[in-house]
């Protein structure tokens, strides 16, 4: 039966894949690089929402962007022609990033001249979240267009993250969205996630969230 | 090195999983049943777009779904408050459903008192691309929030799909959206393709859809 072989070699590559990212969480460390790793479903609003992010801290910090995409590099250009350094990696049909890929994005950049790393992951709520990438900070997006009840349903990625940005907030009139009944269900399974509710479109809650971003790697520079 | 055995395994569960869903096709034109495999990002629509459907197909055919979750039931209960059959499964963490999965659900039925089978996959624009279900037509949605670009990032998924659903597209006024720059992407890897514009929630597109799909059953079932 392919599913029983299926979970042994899952689990294999899983705790290869810690063991990996343990090293690149040390490596980072010794050179105060924070890492943050930032998972959604496709079209929730990663790019747009890490280009408002980076335009607010570029002037605080030295930042670099992993970009995974299954094929294309559209993601890596709008980065790069923001003048922030992007490295693309090209899954080829994989539908998560995992540690020995950040490895090697990382390989390929000097640590000594960077502050802060963006991983942009592929777009997925499932596969993603069970990899650890050796980030400092887990960051999820659901934007408002895709429910309230997502958190039912890919119970995995909302567990595992610190943060929740609630995206396109800016059309919540617009949908069938309730924003309380979303923080309850998540709180219910996460109860120390971190939720802020942003539009990349209108700036609401931009700020709000890249002053406590900052206070995190101020923390984390201070205690590496 | 985790990527070479990954890539072997995969080759082997894919070729398993084509040969269990030949089986399967077999066995639903014997029965003259027509299966449907609906696939999509979280939160694009699918639940709502099969409400819509069924409730338009529901007196020419005798329906049944099958709703792939990786945790919850809430999908499967909608469908079942509906008055239509529903088989769930859990995929307990899997990403997609694959033809073994469908076989199992398929053995819970009586496919003598069924003509039509919905098959809601995991909220996942990749790997559910790569996975024959023995399903006689693949439909995908892609909703207007989402963006014009995805095609781009999950060229499989638009690449085997016979059915295009662009959903949500009451909402084309509100988002950066290039219906036409989206329909010359998806042509450009996939010429053949159908494409419907619908909206659940206005019903804009929806008697199209449903009058294109009977015909495709239609046709099915006199060639079975």
């Amino acid at each position: 039966m392919s599913d029983i072989r299926l979970i042994n070699i899952k689990e294999e590559i899983l705790s290869d894949n810690l063991n990996i990212a343990e090293a690149v969480r040390s490596s980072l460390q010794r050179d105060k690089v924070f890492m943050l790793n930032l998972m959604a479903s496709p079209g929730a609003g990663k790019t747009n929402l890490l280009l408002s992010t980076i335009q607010r801290l570029k002037s605080d910090y030295r930042i670099a962007v992993i970009e995974g995409d299954i094929d294309s590099m559209v993601d890596s250009e709008k980065i790069a022609a923001q003048g922030t350094k992007a490295v693309q990696l090209r899954t080829d049909g994989a539908c998560h990033l995992d540690a020995p890929m950040i490895d090697a994005a990382l390989q390929t950049l000097d640590l000594s001249e960077l502050d802060l790393v963006f991983i942009e992951n592929i777009g997925n709520l499932v596969c993603p979240a069970e990899f650890d990438t050796g980030a400092a900070l887990k960051v999820m997006i659901l934007s408002v267009p895709e429910g309230d009840d997502k958190v039912l349903k890919y119970p995995l990625m909302f567990s595992v993250c610190d943060v929740l940005l609630i995206n396109k907030i800016d059309c919540l009139h617009y949908f069938d969205f309730d924003k309380e009944l979303l923080k309850e269900r998540v709180w219910r399974i996460n109860p120390d996630i971190k939720i802020f509710e942003v539009s990349s479109k209108t700036s609401e809650g931009i700020e709000n969230w890249c002053n406590w971003l900052k206070s995190e790697v101020e923390a984390y520079r201070k205690n590496s």
